[in-house]
């Protein structure tokens, strides 16, 4: 691996266990056993490196995104879709946790950030018309756009709520069943709008990911 | 006024107008042309005036979210849960718009917050049960808890998600359309719940919270 990509991976594993403000460019450095000199050589700051890291984010989220065309959607997209929202906010969860601080005074990173929601808002919206044409869902158009940022909403505050309303200790690790819940949230914003036709397939994959009863 | 409520109304005022982090107690006390020495009689530090503040926006909440006994709840009587709902976030809206950082390494208000959390979810389960029993929304049991979970999401990440995924400047003031955007999207998770009876009603209802066209 480059030394450029062995400091992005080195980075975003400590941003994500532990609250990116209390990791600096010296921590990162040590971490790969780096003098912090070789590190400024490719990256000038922190900032840099958060933006880079935010880059990646932002072409998964992209892909992830995405609808096919020349074909209707079908219910394992739908399962897809969610599976790769969670695994990439997982995998970049450092990114949705501590929000405010991160963008806070960084006007370049704040500006990408709401360009990415605009896409996101436009692919989620373009998503929920492929399974209304594809009668998974039966949704009026004023309905979709509403929907859409709902999504989102819970999507991306979904770590932070976990921190939050749920952790009782912040340094515990976020387990598989927590990550599960988000999916079922988000399965469960839809559900209302699933046409007889395909309900009871789309409630069984729902099934798969309710939370531990103890949970709330 | 007493001088502790007028530490507290002042600070309160300050953390709504800025980051909570950047304001000290210094800015408090210069604010309010009192000595630093006079603040620290009555508050010994930051921590203490946030976890004062947080008694009280908790109380709020908790009247907020009561359920009238002896009588059945009225269209009325959602419109202005969710009207005091976000006039509370507003008022607080400090606590929610930088939560991670209010709360980390903060045990004892971390705490305070998962109950009122959990209270919270226990109310507003108890409130679509209410809503439910009046004939005003139609819902099976086991989608009041993922309703009522939804709802919590949106309304407490409301504030980060003006400042995060919408405003352009920062320093902007949230406006009275953005803040009736939120309270659009509770009703827009409601909505699919709706009884035949009260739909065009609530509906109707929703219709003055539509956000600005120009708004996504």
């Amino acid at each position: 691996m480059k030394t450029r990509d062995r400091i992005l991976a080195a980075a975003l594993e400590l941003f994500n266990q532990q609250y990116e403000r209390k990791v600096t460019t010296n921590h990162i450095a040590a971490y790969l056993e780096m003098s912090p000199g070789n590190l400024y050589y490719h990256f000038k700051n922190k900032q840099e490196i958060i933006y880079e890291l935010f880059l990646q984010y932002e072409e998964r989220v992209d892909t992830n995104l995405a609808v096919p065309t020349g074909r209707k959607l079908t219910i394992e997209d739908k399962f897809n879709y969610l599976q790769n929202v969670f695994q990439g906010l997982w995998e970049f969860r450092f990114i949705h946790r501590d929000m405010e601080h991160l963008l806070s005074g960084e006007d370049r990173l704040h500006a990408r950030y709401r360009d990415l929601f605009r896409r996101c808002q436009k692919n989620t919206e373009a998503i929920y018309q492929g399974l209304s044409d594809a009668n998974i869902i039966t949704i009026e158009q004023r309905d979709v756009e509403g929907l859409a940022l709902n999504a989102w909403i819970v999507v991306t505050s979904w770590f932070s709520f976990l921190h939050c309303s749920l952790q009782a200790d912040p340094n515990e690790n976020i387990t598989l069943d927590m990550l599960k819940g988000g999916i079922y949230q988000v399965f469960q914003l839809e559900r209302p709008y699933l046409s007889d036709e395909y309900r009871e397939r789309v409630e069984t994959m729902q099934e798969a990911f309710i939370p531990k009863p103890d949970w709330l």
